[in-house]
Formats: C-alpha cells, structure tokens, sequence
C-alpha cells in the first residue's frame, strides 16, 4: 500500500486526484495539505467527498509530509512547487509534480514564459516528463516526475506518431485547442463567472499560451527534430474536457488509412489511447482516463483529432497512471474507464 | 426625448438597462456611472457594446448627474441607493430603484432582512412599488419607484389574481423559484464560477431569502389580506430566466378553466402578460419583457406556473415600463418582445 | 463471478450499467441485447466504450439468453419488460427489471397509468421492490426485482424516514422534482433537442406524471399509512442529476436538529445515504451511487432536500447494488463512489 | 410596408426571421406558409410567439402567396427552394432565399455538394450572393437574392480585406468553425438531443462540409483570385454563435496593428461589422446583427477571429438587411443591437 499526500488540496484537480485515489487498490491518502487556516475537513471544500474521506487539509512542512506518506502528489501553482521540491526529495519522498516548475529543460524557456527566476534550476533537464506514452521506460526509477499540461499531452499524443517518423513538416502544424473551463481553474475571476462563459465560446492567449513553447520542447525531444507550432487555446461553455484539431504538411504522400496504422502502430498495448475511426466526442473520454484519437485528409493537409478529459488524463489521471510506473504496479491501476 | 443617467453600470441588469435603451424611441442615455476609477469606456466593461456607446463610466455627484439627466435608474447594491436617493430627488431627478432600499413600508423589516439601519426611513410606505400590472395608476405621479425583485415580481404576478379574489388561502402557499445564474450577480464568488454552477441544481437560502418578506407585503397590500407565503428559491445552470412554481390551497372548488380564466380576465389589457394553455418555459420569455403563466388542479391544489426573464421582466425591462409610464409614454415603447 | 446479460443496451441507463460492469470485481458481461437488427457492435451504439468491450448487442431469445447468463438487467420500455420476464424467469434466470411493469401492486393501477392490460399480473404484489434502504430484507431471496424509478427513489429516501415514524401529515406532502435531461431518455423527440432544453427550465406531466402512484404506493407500504403527495416534475438544463424539494407538515413540534437526527438514525449503517449538514446540489453526487439529503424548516413546515444521479442511484446502480445483494456480495461492490 | 410571406415557418431562422420582423416599423408579416397539415396556430410551433402574432401557418400555392405579399423569405431545405422560385418570381414577388440553392455560379458544383440535379440552372451565376458588406451595391436591384450559409459569411468577412488586397496566400487557408447547436436544425436526430450534445465538444464533416466549397467561391469571386481553404467545422455546446479561428501565411510582412488597421479601412462605414482590440466572445454578439472581429499575428502567421450570431448575422437578421436594401431602406432599420 502506497501513503499518498496531496499538497494543494482545494482545487479541482485534487477532487479528481482524491476520487481516483479512494478507488486506487493499492493507494491510501495519508495526508491532505493546503495554506490555508484552521485546518478544514475536506468536505467542507469539496462536498462531493462528504462521508468518504474523514481527513482534514493541514497546513504541513515538507518533513511532516514526509513522516506519513512516501509518495507526494503537488497539485500547487507553479512557483510553490519548487519552493518545497528539493526538502520533500531530501526527506526521501518521491514527487508526481503537476505544476509547470519542472516541465522545462532549461531555466531561461521556464523564466521567459513564467516570469520567475527558477529556484532550483539544477534539476531542469533532468527530470523525467510525465507522459507514460512517450517516456514510459524513464518514469519507473524517477523520483521526480513533471506531469504534463492538459493540452500538452492531448496535442502530443495525437502529432508525436507522425513526428516521430518524420511524416509531417516540424515547423508547419497549427494546433487549435479546445477545453472546458475547469481548466482555468477554481479561484474566482470575472471571467470564469458562469454567466461569463456559459453559451459563449472565445480564443485567448493566442500566440502566448504557456504550453506552446511545452508542445515545442516535447515533441522535439521524442522526435529527434525542432519542431514549432502554432497554438490556439479556447474555452468551451462545458465543465471538461479537451479536443485538439490540428493541421499539419504531411511531407510525402499519406493517404487516411496511412495515417490511422501510423497512430495505431505507435500505440499498439498503450492501454489509454483509442485510435478511432468516427470522429471524437470529449464525451466520449470525459471522466475517464482515455485519449481517442483518430485523421483525416483534407485538401492534402493531416487533420488529426484527439480528445482528453483535462481534469484526469490531463492531469489527476496520468499523475496516478505516473504512480502506477513508479512503484511497479499494472499501469491501469485504479483508473477509471 | 428622456434624457437618462444609469448609475452602478458595470453588472448584467445595467447592460439589459443600456441594450434596451440604445432602441427606445424616446430616451436617450446622457451618463453612466460607476465608483471605478479612471472613466473607463463603458465598452470595455460590457463588450458586446462595442461601437454601440460611445460614453465612458464616471463617477458624478448627484449634483452633476442632475445637469446631465432628469430621470435616474439606480443599478445599484442595496445601502448605496439610499445614500444618493434624497440628494437626486433635490436635484430634481426621477428615479427608478432597483435596488430593494424602498421596497418596504416599515424600516424595521428592512432592518431586520437587509441588516442595515435605514437613512431614509421617511420614505418607507409612501414610495410606490413599481409593479405597473397591480400599481399602474400609482407609477405615472410618481417621483421615486422601487423596482420589484425578480422572484417577486414572478411570484406575485402568479398569484395575485387568485388572493385578490379570495380563492386561496393566504396563508397556505408554497413557492418553488427556479432562477437562472445572472440573478446573483457579476461579482466574481467560488459559488458562481462556471465549474460549480454547471451540470447542477440545488436550493439556497431556505427559509430567509430576502424576497419572502416583500412577497408577503406586496401580496397583502394588493389583496388586503394578510399573506404568508414559504419560498425556497433554486439555482438552476442557465444565464437567465425565472420559474416559479406555486402550490395553494383553494378556498371553494376551482377547476383549470376557472383558474386559468381568473387569471385572463385579471390580466386583459395588460400587454406583458400572456395566459398561455400550455406548460410554459422559461425559453418562451427570455430576451423579452413578457411574463407567459398557467395553472394547473392537482389533486385539489392550485398549481400556477409562471415564467419571466430575471433581468429584463423581472428588473430592466419592467424598469424601463415603469420610465414610460412615469413620462406618459405608451407602456410598451421600446421594450423587447 | 456472475455472468449478467443487459436486454436493452442501446439507451442511457445501459451505457452507465455497462460502464459500472466493467469495474466490477464479481461480474462479467456475457451478452448484450436489442432489437436492432445486424448485431452492431456495442461501441458503435457507445462510443464512449471504443475498445473496452469487444460484444455485439445480439437479438436472443430469452433460452439464448440464460444459455450465457444467469443474472439478466432489463432496461427495457414498459410492455417490453412483461413479454420477457415469465420466459426468463421460467429459463431459470434471475431478474434486475428496470421498467415499471412489476413496480405495482395491483394490475388496476399499472393499468390506468401505463395504459396496457398487465400479461402477467399473478406477479404484481409479490415482486419485491428494489430499493434497498427500505426493502433490503427482501432483496436476497428474490428472482425478480422491480428496480425503482429515478424520482420515486430520490423522494422516497428523503420521506421515508418522517413518515414511518409519524411525524409528517401523510396527506399534506408536495414534492417539486427537478431532473436532468437524461431521464427522459434517448428516442430522438422535438422536446429533447439540445436547442429546445438548453437555457430553459419547465414543468411537465403536472399531476398526471407516472411516479406519483408509484410514490404513494411504495410510502403507504414503507410506513403503513396512506400516503397521498402532490408531484410536479421539471426539466432542468443538464444531462443528470435529480433534486426532489419537499414540503410537509409536522404532525408534532419539529426542530432542524431533530429532522437531521431522524433522518441521520433511520439510514445508520446504509452505505449510500449521507444526511448533510449544507444544502445540497446534483453536482455534489453525479457520477455516484449516493444519495445526499437534509432537512430545513420554514414557516413551520418542513422541507427536505434529497439529490441523486437519476441515471445510477437512480437506475443503473441501484441495480447493481441489487445484483449485490442478491448475490450476497457486499452491498458498495463495484459501485461508483 | 413591405408584405412579407415566410414560407418554412417551423425552424429555428424562421423563428428569428419573424421576431426582427414584429419589431420591423417598415415590414408586415402577411403570411407564414408551410407542408403541415391543418393550418395550425403560428404560437403552436413557437410558444414564445404567444399572444404576439395571430396567424396561422397555411399551405400556400406561390399565387396564393403572391396575393398576399410581394416580398418572400424562402427558409426552406436546399431542393424546397428552387421548386417555389421560378413561379414566386413570375408571380411578381421578390425573394431572398436562405437555402444553398441559388449560391452556386455552376450547377455543377452545386449537384457535387447537394447531390440533386438542379432543376432552375439557368438563374445560376446571375443570383445576387447576400453579403452585404461585399456585395451591398447589387443588392437593391436584385428580385432574388440567395442568402449566405452561416459559416460562410462568418468566415468570409474575416477573411476577405486579406485576400481582396493580396496580403495572405490564398491556397494556405485554414478555417476552424465552430458552432452552436442551433445551426443544424430543428428535426429530431439522436446526434442534437441535449444528452448527446450537451458537455461536449466535437468535430464534423471534416474535409467535406458543404459551406467548404461555398466558402471558395465567393472568395475567389470578391478578390479576384482563385482561394482554396481548408474547413473543418465543429459542434459546441451552446444555443446559437459561431467563432471562426482562421489561420493563414502573410504574402508580406504584416503587423497586428496593420492587419487590424486593414479590417477597419475595409469595413468603414458598414454598420454591421466591428472590428474590435480584445479577443471577440460568441455571447458579445448572440442575439444581434454583428460581426466582431480582430486579427493576430502568431509565428509568422496571421490569425483572424470572426463572431457572429449564426441565426441572425448568419441567417435571418442578414436577410432582414437584404430585405431592407432591395426597398431602399436605411441597412439597419429593424435589425436587433
């Protein structure tokens, strides 16, 4: 039985993360951590939890985490990660971080786009990207892991099998990204007001989101070559998920049913990603830890579609299927489907 | 032509109040104003007013907004009404309030529900409640109307010609109001964000939300009879729209064509409210300034239904019916429908 | 492990039994049934079930059927269900029925209200109606049980615990449902469209709806009295979840405490009610087998709040939870939380 | 006062087209016709016409049609129209038809798309296109007038100051469409039910979307250039709106503030358009007769935004202005703000 703490325990990724973890055979929440005061149970945050979860949010230092879980899940905002990173590795806890603090491989890309001097730039480079499909093999002896993006992986996953093997042109890929608004998060802004969003749907951060230059950096490393895209986030009047159309210059000839064997091949026995001949729905993966995917020709350029639930396999849901690798259990472990 | 100033012009009833304006035929918007700093353009507050009004928010005295405009609509949080009220009425300005600070005829109910002690209190029982189809001949002399609550205006409308009459009990009503979110406002709190609000129902304040007590007052005042209603008000994930779905106990037997010819007869001549056979939807009135109703026996209870859009029928739109009348206007210039 | 056939698989409530099957430990799917023609596989009728579970949905007969099940969910109309049950039953199989057809005790009834000539009416007032808070007892022995309906479960449970014990007038109740969109199933109708629900609530079925008699029916059995409630139903703008507000007097003084206490004593030890202290919404129980309830007073009546997932305690897990305990497994196996 | 006949008065552009028109001081509805049988009541079909609009929807002959009014709205399925036309236009009547039915040059292409052969080829090639803001001097002259689709004329007002001058290449056109559920109609299918729509977002007809080759032409007619884009439209979970995500490769360097300053210049003076600084939100234009639209410039490549209201700038609220430039009346009279 793995002891789990969960530092940042009031959003909504932490609701899944505990959901998932109260299903989990060989998983146990031993402790819940936020800043705030009073120590709250967690109902009283989420009230989804009420009667299944007898543990209140702490306010706990690195050591104490440590006294009562092994395995340390950040669900914090960028910066607060790194600033508890180094002490909870020391105190020998190994980490499934989903901030962006580790995601990069070099300070100066994270301090461009983040706007903070990195704290602990050492480890940049060399921690292990969280996406098992790509970097399965490196995730088992990790103790540090940065989980990816919600969009990040859902693009990822769907251009890393035509990048891979060279099918595509690196520098031509338009990536126009769809997610529901619990991605922006739970802290109250005017623009995630329901009456803001609801029954309206609007770009933002175009050519400036902060996973553009994280789909770069990734997709470079599992391909071999630079790659740039062309980004556009949008948020849906829906609660989650994510869908990713995305256009790409294939760079010989590539008929639909090429393009489909090449996702297939790619992710023959990855038990989460579905290559599909339909078009995907995010209903179709929403609550669930699936990836669908699936192409189409369309006047000579690859579409490709792919669908996530941002919320789990976005975020909560690969952090467990991270879990899973690290301490060598069947990568399925206690995700739902 | 009326020359108008909306004062509190950052929230969704003052974006109801300005759309509606820009198309009446004889007002005409002459001030905007807010407690914000710096004069911002009233578009980039509200942008679906983009190169529609070509006027900034500022923050007038009384004094300056009298120079501006004769008529004042009050958009604002209930306290800060009675703070500007007896200086516009000096000034000469006609006002419409739609704030609940002179909705009630005794300032210790005020008290007791809005827990401020009211500065005004002389006013209390002598201003007319701006309902036009129960105290249309009171609205066109007068200088200072309350503008109903949403709920209120729904529910009463509903069961006015029923205890007006003397067919239901007074004292055994039940009201179920279903609202959609914009009823709570635009100020950013965890509750309304969209991934709270969404794919959810559920009551609140039961027991003590503040449009009970003006339920009970205005339907004792237009019946003459002491009325005492339960309220649980529900929040339903939808932008607008009111249901309220009211449960009496009938004094002598009422069948549906009774009870639906009660209330066509109560309601003849009146252009925004319509008797309609069919269940009705709040779909069927919002965007408008109509109030559709019906009424149903259900195992010898009276069941009415009536539907109303919260922002304009049930504050805006009667606002500006309580403008026409008060300037001798026909009472359904520029109103939507 | 038991081998479970679903007749029926294409609708809503058959997608969520399939999902919940898969995730259970003692159960494995063993056919999958409908009408339609060429056996389509069951992701193409599912999407969201691409790659998860490789059966066609078959037209068998009910020998073909216990051929390769011993346990058979029926998520068919009304009528369906009557055509097959004697044949199952007689075949040796075991029965979960979510219809209506064996949910009454006399055939007058189901007659009046479904309007067919019950065909197997030597059943009716000796099937055992499957809600297990109250009947649970029963539950184990029997062969067939008649799965509750979505708003009748929800009331139920928040009522139960008043009116066995005395302290509600039986014949002063009103229940106010509001569902989502799902309950209404998925025969493409006008009323269903997305453009015709979305940003609209209503009534419907005033009075005439099928679950009042089915309400009346299963409290006048639970707590010996004659149970008579007042029910209206709503749709709400959301794909599940169910709220029931409910009023009823006190036949005796009555505190908040005390109702919370009542209905806190009467569900002790029952996995899958939780009395809440806050108000609660749909969105806190989606997606769960639980049921969350509470209890206000107001004006002297009590008003009790109970929410469910129309589609899992509603039906599908609440079937599970019935397959559970008619297989002596414990009664939470495999069910969503 | 123009008399106008509505022929297809049970859809959603129906519905639209009739509520600008009971608010149009030049306009008078003078018959609604459509296949039903038994004339049924206008607020039968559209509840929210209640009490506002007293006719019934009859089966009108195109004489019978033109004894009543000498202006037409056609808002029939594509093959409806062009079996009324000839007769309506040698009846006398002037026609604005919101089918595709006469927005092809070559009948050809339309039998490719449509797959009908068209029975009226002879007026294909001399039909007025629609669009106001491009082919506004043609429009008062015309007695048929063909309407442009809603993705069309979103996309092409985005696009056309780029292409009309030569900034951007005409064959490397990417245009992401997404759109409320209102845009596929009103008949009941299983794809638009709320359940399945509703928390979902997905893609369509993907490389062969019928607006994709409407798109091209009208393009390449208004800048003299042979366009090809590539159109992939997507399903959003909302009532009405559509964004319109364009990307396309300069021809020369071009800054944001150039290429909004070429969008302002192009569109000065056409009420209808704004082009504004912030991202535009579908909910900054539903229910009204604009289009927003702004442009960015990211990695090299401009991205152009374009909102409009689907039923009304997209369908009946354009046709509404057709309507008022072929009776010489001011372009806006009438039209919602």
């Amino acid at each position: 039985m793995v002891k789990v703490a969960i530092v940042g325990a009031t959003g909504y990724t932490a609701l899944e993360l505990i959901k998932i973890l109260l299903n989990h055979p060989q998983a146990e929440i031993a402790a819940l951590c936020t800043r705030q005061e009073g120590s709250p149970a967690i109902e009283t945050i989420h009230p989804s939890l009420s009667g299944r979860l007898n543990l209140a949010c702490e306010n706990l230092t690195p050591t104490q985490i440590a006294e009562r879980a092994r395995f340390v899940f950040l669900a914090l905002p960028h910066v607060a990660s790194m600033a508890v990173v180094p002490d909870l590795l020391k105190a020998g806890c190994r980490i499934v971080d989903l901030s962006a603090d580790y995601r990069f491989n070099h300070p100066a890309v994270y301090e461009k786009w983040y706007g903070h001097t990195h704290t602990d730039p050492g480890r940049l480079g060399k921690t292990v990207y969280g996406l098992p499909e790509l970097f399965g093999d490196r995730i088992p002896t990790a103790n540090l892991v940065a989980n990816p993006g919600c969009y990040t992986s859902t693009s990822i996953l769907g251009l890393a099998p035509f990048l891979c093997q060279g099918l595509i042109d690196p520098k031509d890929i338009i990536i126009d990204g769809k997610s529901g608004v619990s991605g922006a998060g739970r802290t109250p802004k005017l623009n995630l007001l329901y009456a803001e969003c609801n029954e309206s749907i609007a770009a933002y951060s175009v050519g400036n989101h902060r996973h553009e230059p994280e789909i770069d950096q990734v997709l470079s490393d599992a391909s071999g070559t630079q790659v740039e895209v062309t980004f556009t986030p949008h948020m849906v009047p829906m609660d989650r998920g994510i869908l990713c159309t995305m256009y790409a210059r294939p760079t010989r000839n590539l008929t639909e049913a090429d393009a489909l064997e090449t996702m297939q091949r790619f992710y023959e026995g990855k038990p989460f990603v579905r290559v599909v001949k339909q078009l995907p729905s995010t209903k179709d993966v929403i609550h669930t830890n699936y990836c669908h995917m699936t192409a189409r020709i369309s006047r000579g350029r690859l579409v490709v579609l792919s669908v996530t639930d941002n919320l789990i396999k976005g975020a909560a849901g690969v952090a467990v299927q991270n879990l899973n690798l690290m301490n060598r259990l069947p990568e399925t472990t206690g995700l739902p489907r």
